[in-house]
């Protein structure tokens, strides 16, 4: 069980527990288990708050799993986590409970556009949302993040001209994972007015929204625009930020009663309820004790994000990009020079690190690799370590 | 935790669990939560086999929730039961897991109909298959059941008379849930022919398959004919044989490669995966312990039936229909010669019963209530005398 105070610098051995980051590394990347660091998938080596641990233990200690009824109190503490976290003030029944937020993303597809249509993502961007989309028999409409001074920004004006009027939906990343970057009020009013010039519905996942780093700060895309009410979903999640993955539950938020009543259909056509674990982690999560948590790890991850970027970007030709959320570092090997088999082979089987390759991400994903660094600070160090040996001729 | 050997008898205080059939009783049905009986949502008052609480209380020790890789060994899991317990060689790749059955059964009517389709139901039948089928825009044709000697049977004569060529998928529920029928080998049979004969899909919906009371043989639909191979859809789940509802997984087994593979593109398209506490429990649940577990309880309740029966068969006028399968009595009352509402309001508010009411379930359920008898001896020698008491001026 989690101690009260949360000991992030604690090494879980997580090989042998189904864990797909772990246990997946070897057969799929031939990392070895032996000495091998997985920082591919996005969930962290850290227990969840004590809180939540109570909760799995509650339901272990009563026994009995049956049909889950009234989730009001599920409710009021999404709408509680909202106003007091995000300053939003969300209704009782703008919240659906899906199957996690790939999930979430797919229904809202399902839902709001038809086969045939394009569906627009900022690339590069999470490898999933293509994924369902392209599974959905919709298209992918790649706009591409320009990069500037090693960070991404949005090109309006570029993203104009590429529309084909085929476009029914665009997909938000917010913060934006891989690139870390917690948008500013402006970049998110340019979204929704390019949303509404071309007549897209907004679907804003907003997942890593807990975990931004001191001195940043997240706006909720529903405060930035309130004539963009009737084409808006929000997405997110207690599951990325209390490190809940393998309970498959998310927070799809939409306030207009007309794509609402749309999405409630699909989910009433699917047979869709979520499942106990979830309903009960989540209410125990969204909470004074959870928040309190959250601050602690995300001032950890702080340090770690501090501590690898000083460590890669000491590495000629690699360039970090600054995490101003999320815990997943976006490293361009571009100065490096070498192609992409070079340097990937460098970081898995020199380094044995197991990572995200940067083209499942789109378009721009081309030189980069990323790196899941919520793990204690000492596997942070080692990586570090690695990767400086790995490139040691480049020194 | 549950003890090795399980205490049926056991009194579980289910209140303030969130359990829907607790806690929902008053706010639903008006039956007082001090001295009312919930007989209504299918789960049961018992804790699940040791192994399976032992399963739960390893996940809360290790504490970690991440994203669950290799269900190889949860495939092979299923794969012993279907072998050991129904004589059914099941490959790897059939498996889907989905959110439950209502999900799975949602999940065929979109992979394999279109909207506008009709989708046959035997009626009376569970409540939930024509809930899913016209929220999803197709038309449920309803192919009632003959009603013999206080048991059900099929008349597929009348129904080739009924069919109208819109039909395109066929849900059968084997064993029978609400009347409690284990279908003969003969009468499936029938419905093969029938499939094949109007060229539909077949769902076999085989969820309490595991439930069959000692002295009668379920068959598994894949067993009856070779020639359906390609139509046949197979549903089961640990959620009804282990009580394990809240962990919302449930098994769609397609031998066909054709029909797998349109509904392996549905489950990609809509984004879905299994939650990892559902894949624990349900590889723990299929084992040898769980077997042996199951066996002692379908002796338990097959006491409760012969209970339940003798005491609600001795009122004049109300007939529990036996059953050879399943949990739930489906009691008629139309002996009674009173009005739906009179004999449900007797039901309800003078011996303080929650139960199903019979219309959900479709034509041929109008004089019928369905009761839950899957809870502690005591309960259902208590509901059996408030029934006799109810109607005490019939005696």
């Amino acid at each position: 069980m989690a101690p009260l105070t949360p000991d992030f610098d604690e090494e879980i051995d997580r090989f042998g527990t189904h864990s797909s980051k772990w246990d997946m590394m070897q057969p799929l990347y031939g990392v070895p288990a032996e000495d091998g660091l997985a920082m591919w998938v996005a969930d962290m080596d850290f227990r969840p708050p004590a809180c939540v641990q109570a909760a799995v233990q509650r339901m272990a200690d009563h026994g009995l799993y049956g049909y889950y009824g009234d989730d009001t109190g599920y409710r009021d503490a999404i709408r509680w986590w909202m106003q007091e976290r995000h300053g939003w003030a969300v209704e009782r029944d703008w919240i659906f409970s899906t199957h996690g937020l790939v999930n979430g993303t797919a229904l809202c597809v399902d839902a709001f556009t038809r086969p045939g249509d394009a569906v627009v993502l900022m690339t590069p961007v999470y490898h999933a949302f293509a994924r369902v989309i392209r599974a959905s028999g919709r298209e992918v409409h790649e706009c591409r993040l320009a990069l500037k001074d090693n960070r991404y920004t949005m090109d309006f004006e570029a993203w104009d001209a590429q529309m084909t009027g085929a476009e029914t939906m665009l997909v938000l990343c917010s913060p934006h994972n891989p690139g870390g970057r917690v948008w500013t009020r402006e970049e998110l009013q340019g979204v929704a007015d390019f949303a509404k010039r071309h007549d897209l519905i907004l679907v804003s996942d907003e997942i890593h929204h807990d975990l931004v780093m001191p001195g940043q700060n997240h706006t909720a895309m529903a405060l930035v625009d309130d004539s963009i009410a009737d084409r808006l979903v929000m997405m997110s999640a207690t599951t990325k930020t209390f490190n809940l993955a393998g309970t498959h539950i998310g927070n799809v938020i939409i306030a207009d009663p007309n794509l609402r009543a749309r999405f409630a259909a699909r989910m009433a056509g699917l047979g869709l309820s979520p499942n106990s674990f979830g309903l009960f982690m989540a209410e125990a999560a969204y909470s004074p004790e959870g928040a309190a948590w959250v601050d602690a790890l995300v001032a950890y991850l702080d340090g770690n994000r501090r501590l690898f970027d000083d460590g890669v970007n000491a590495i000629p030709g690699l360039a970090s990009m600054p995490l101003q959320a999320t815990y997943l570092s976006w490293v361009d090997f571009s100065g490096t020079g070498m192609e992409r088999a070079e340097f990937t082979h460098r970081v898995e089987q020199g380094a044995r690190i197991a990572v995200n390759h940067g083209p499942t991400f789109g378009s721009g994903g081309e030189d980069f690799l990323r790196f899941n660094i919520a793990t204690p600070r000492a596997r942070v160090a080692e990586a570090v370590k690695r990767l400086q040996e790995a490139f040691g001729d480049l020194q």
